[in-house]
């Protein structure tokens, strides 16, 4: 991902890096601040009206997706970690245990925007329809 | 698709509609107002900073990628069609021969904001960042 390199750039390069194909954000790891895995990129959930990022869907566990446990994540908290080569949330393990998610059995309703609040709010940011 | 539905729904189902997965993006087909097939959907580019869809890109000829012509099109062009089940866009086949275009050879610079400005141009709308 050699699009995803930041550090010292200038402010022309640093534009550039801040484009990226959504084919090379899936499958990307992630890892906490501690450097613990927590899982990888899923699927990223788009607004289309207003052609928005809403979520990157972070998933874990599981084994050839059975038992997989899905964490919609506000994309503002992913930050992208070139020496790890992965993305960095601040999520303890704990935390990340009490994070909204959905299994296999059931994909939330992404309309309903109470349930968006819940993961914007439990991440500390603001959804960006508010 | 089937959350790709549209028609006759009250608010609350169309706001419903109106959030989608990237992966669900990704490989659907795409006509133009004449029911030509002109190709399908091969990626989506976004802005990390802004959580922004920039481009969707549109794939079509070729064989196994070789001789693939890729066609960033801004996302608000893009109109879903239930009936058709594809994406449906304002564009005749001469149009889009001379539409930006790149290939396998090399990917613009997405960073160029003359670039994008031409896109969104050769589209008749205006950049999400105008």
């Amino acid at each position: 991902m050699a699009n995803q390199a930041t550090g010292t750039l200038s402010g022309a390069a640093r534009s550039a890096h801040s484009i990226i194909a959504a084919d090379q954000v899936v499958g990307t790891e992630v890892y906490n601040s501690a450097g613990e895995h927590l899982g990888e990129i899923h699927d990223i959930i788009l607004d289309k009206e207003s052609g928005h990022v809403v979520y990157a869907v972070m998933s874990f566990g599981g084994f050839l997706s059975i038992g997989e446990k899905y964490h919609p994540l506000p994309w503002s908290v992913l930050k992208y970690d070139t020496g790890r080569g992965g993305y960095v949330v601040p999520l303890t393990r704990d935390r990340l245990e009490n994070a909204p998610m959905y299994d296999r059995a059931g994909e939330p309703d992404w309309s309903d925007r109470t349930y968006g609040k819940r993961i914007y709010d439990y991440y500390g940011t603001s959804p960006y329809w508010m």
